[in-house]
């Protein structure tokens, strides 16, 4: 496999964390890198103040930053745009025959566009073919869920496909990577807690529920429980931490559940997908675990770190996934690569 | 009023906060100081390393510490014990007539001792007459929650009155102050959360249960309703935030709760006891508080501060308070000066 | 004393502590608050986004903000304006007869403006009239220095006339706070150090010399010692710390310099102005003072505190002030202050 | 190469760091893990309080811990006991015929104890002799310096061989993990900075002046030029970031102390050792660089990254390594390394 492929909103922190995961990918050729008009024409290493803790990668310093519309050659396209801006831009590109895997939120709750975890509903990639007769593009957007979201449904996916799911309770504790580079400024959150991020726990009510859902006659009936989420930034880089609590329809041992959360699989694993975590559910027995420091980056970031698990008619539990790998950028690469094996490109 | 008071434990941090609350009390009159035998013997200002960001009163520099046993004159002890030092030590006190106003767990859960919030169970201080029978002291011992129970327990009580609770889930984001100076090494926090804490969620989960239960016939009947806690550690130094789902027996308007929530008022505040907030609850409409730097402190760090209050059948909120001054040691003041109003003493 | 006051930038965090500082002044009635078009025409509590850990003050909350721009009453404008607009607009105000000061740095370096800290230079203020001859101004501006300078100098000051400075080093670890509300992102701070804050270190290499400096003929004469700086910003809300080494003409003892330093007293001392720390300069003898959380409210944030003091042919110590309160807001507070009372206003 | 080694002081964090390191060492073959009576007969997993934030290898888990005292199998021992007790221990071990590769301060100023950067000092190894002779041993102790040393040192010694050094003058802004896992409480240091670190001044001015020596005769005729250091803790995890003032003899262009630092090479450089960083020092560019968090691990953490150099007479930069590797483990490895290569063990 051999791909050529693009970020836009290269500059940006969830640009950065594509460009990072990209570079000596085995399957995909990073090509072209497009930011804003301010940015376009100068070499990336100008154009980007970088702001992660490894370096730039050699490869794309001097790579020439284009303008974010359609022109440059590049099979898939990963977005990292803000979503009022991917709102008009994504389309353009479908339109142009370009596949683009999105981590903006303009597109997730369309009702032809797949909202896409891969070890969680990867059949949901058949909307695709709706989607272009609908909208007679010979690209497509793809996406995949907010960070918070992500987190969430890996570890409770495998718990209601055995268990069955009546209602669920969330507060997450979120870094403020989630905000994007300049999202939190430091004098709102050193030695404090934000009891508040704005659009969040609406995402994280719903998104949940398409995925689980079930794709009949090209629409998704999406899953009927009641989730009721709590959003607080905490003073934390990496990393978003939730609380759960989990109303189940039957009533299955403990271990049970680890079990069944341990053995999750799902498609990339079975495809062995370059960037598929090779356990995408990690169960901690210690009681002060996950934690965010210490468990963020399980699996190169890639994997859901559960703990805590308690409870019994109704389940108790802390989870922790890294919120810009898992959370978004790792998530959109995973997209795409079983779209690519999947030959759905 | 004038009565002489000492503080046990007095060189911790929570002793700290009693002699720092206790520093020009109208009432109260701080003459004695004990700690461990180590401390025994030398000015206060040698055995303390005072922490607090408030220099320590010039008052307290020049006392002799004494060891933390029966002797030394005064009407009522503050304990700023560790819970198993507490168990031996709080009863030989009561025995010989202290009055020992007690932030340890110990006793806390003991069938004749009070678990006291003055504004939400004052009457539970007729335990004391019991508690002197049963146990042939002079003296008594009350006990305040623990902090997160208390800060829990003030803006639910006006709730469960007026509206009836059949279940209460909750989170915490704690401050390290809670665990004591060196309870929370800065390795284990500087951007972490930590998602455990030692036998705080079953505090959490029992301690309100006495304090809205009914006392009949010399017994707390402990009310009935279930309560499942998850207890966070986060990188904050004062005030603890809690996320709360309630699912209520009636349906009343946000805006009923609210009220209800403002308009609380209770003993402390009828009689005007020297600690107590003007307003115990206070509601905030903003999106974004309660905060824990910005909102530890109202009301001198008694008042719990509400917000983000919303649902219909089951309703969330937010909540913070300040877990060493309405938390602990500004509740076992509250409590003393109820007791000493009441004569109690 | 009794005169009209206004607050120009008013709803930046320099804004919301001048604010803060003039509620119950004795002597200046806060009637005006000023900002940008966008915010003209709301009421205060609109228009500002109060982040200090204190609650808006009661009295504020319905002044109708204006623009800034001369035309409201006033006898004394604080401008807590940008430095680039502060260029522009204060001179604007200063020709229409109101007495400008001023936390900007536009002016600060300027020949025929005072750049003021009571207890060292108050006799610059004689620099206003030529100013106003020189400008043919009405009214005038006075200047603070950089939050930085303000507590390198005040401690200083009394060393520098005592023992004579040859040669200062200095490395500063300096708060977020002094960025501004938004200037500093919690990505960019969070278990981080930034080793460099622009144009900081040329500041405080260059306004100490001013201050120091003596004012004959009309002009100031700049003190001639060298001074080297580096600037880091350090995750700590408000507190600036000092590292000084420090090489001294003569060879005092310790002793000597800790009460040159614990009896500093200058101008606002004598006169008593209502801002004036009793004690400017406070001395500790423990070997880990000052802190910055500990330490920077001490004299309600006016005084600076100094400690490790050591060394003999080359003096080291370290030394902390509140950035915003004794380096910001409080300083042009006080410098106003002593122009009331000598009748320059 | 083949050597079996051991760690004592296994289970504390630079314990934890050595074993981190010593796992899939191509030389080494991890053997043996001591630490205290308590720990001894547990296996390492269950002795050992895991704080990093990669996994504990799955090769030591099951190790039985042996109590710190001669009689277990091992070439090299690697001490990361604390100095009071390596003083009594590391001596035991040496006249039992171990080499003890010691991170502990106890030995390193002794006369006949190398003290040791394989880049800097690598010929001081010849001491081993001496110490041998002296002491009638069969094994040695090599010692590698306080971190804030090491890290000192690197970029320190390539200016001091060029150029000359009159005087230096040093503030370090050191991270919590420089005291060990409970160390630092964080209510000591979140939102706050300590300008004191017991001892460690007196190590930072002291122990370069021996590396730098020559040795002679079988003594080390330590160097002469002064050092004033100042040291701060702040809330940082790793990375200690140094300003510094250096004064020299002779005055280079700026460019020629920057080619000067980033071709420094070494010993370890020369024979590739396998800790060896492939370019000690590297100067950056960028004026907000080095940071703590962006710049603590370049080369697997074993490289001092130096920034804004600037000055004239006098120069003025800013440094940053990672403490507990470059300033502890790696460094204590990188001496074994050197010995092993030059069949001194």
């Amino acid at each position: 496999m051999n791909l050529d492929v693009g970020v836009i909103g290269a500059t940006g922190m969830v640009g950065q964390r594509f460009i990072s995961l990209l570079t000596d990918h085995p399957w995909f050729n990073l090509t072209a890198l497009a930011a804003s008009e301010r940015s376009a024409g100068k070499k990336y290493s100008e154009a980007a103040n970088w702001v992660l803790d490894t370096e730039m990668p050699e490869s794309v310093r001097d790579i020439e930053v284009v303008e974010t519309q359609p022109g440059f050659e590049a099979d898939i396209i990963f977005s990292a745009l803000p979503s009022n801006i991917a709102r008009e831009v994504e389309p353009k590109f479908a339109e142009q025959g370009y596949t683009v895997a999105s981590n903006a939120s303009a597109y997730r709750m369309a009702e032809d566009v797949p909202l896409l975890i891969p070890e969680v509903n990867p059949e949901h990639i058949d909307l695709i073919d709706i989607q272009r007769e609908n909208r007679g593009w010979d690209g497509a957007i793809i996406t995949n869920p907010n960070c918070s979201s992500i987190i969430l449904t890996l570890p409770v996916t495998p718990i209601a496909r055995e268990f069955g799911i009546k209602n669920l309770r969330v507060a997450t504790l979120q870094a403020v990577s989630g905000a994007g580079y300049t999202g939190v400024p430091s004098m709102a959150i050193v030695d404090n807690v934000i009891p508040y991020i704005g659009g969040e726990e609406d995402k994280v009510e719903t998104e949940i529920q398409k995925m689980l859902g079930d794709l009949q006659n090209g629409e998704i009936k999406h899953k009927d429980f009641k989730i009721k989420a709590t959003c607080n930034r905490v003073p934390v880089i990496d990393g978003h931490l939730e609380n759960l609590w989990i109303e189940l329809e039957e009533k299955p041992e403990l271990e049970e559940i680890k079990k069944t959360m341990n053995n999750f699989q799902g498609e990339p694993q079975k495809l062995d997908l370059p960037t598929a975590p090779k356990q995408p559910v990690i169960v901690r027995e210690e009681n002060d675990r996950p934690q965010s420091r210490l468990d963020r980056n399980k699996q190169k970031g890639m994997a859901v770190t559960a703990g805590r698990i308690r409870g019994d008619e109704e389940i108790q539990m802390t989870i922790l996934g890294h919120n810009t790998i898992r959370g978004a950028a790792g998530a959109s690469i995973l997209n795409a690569e079983l779209l690519a094996k999947k030959q759905k490109i």
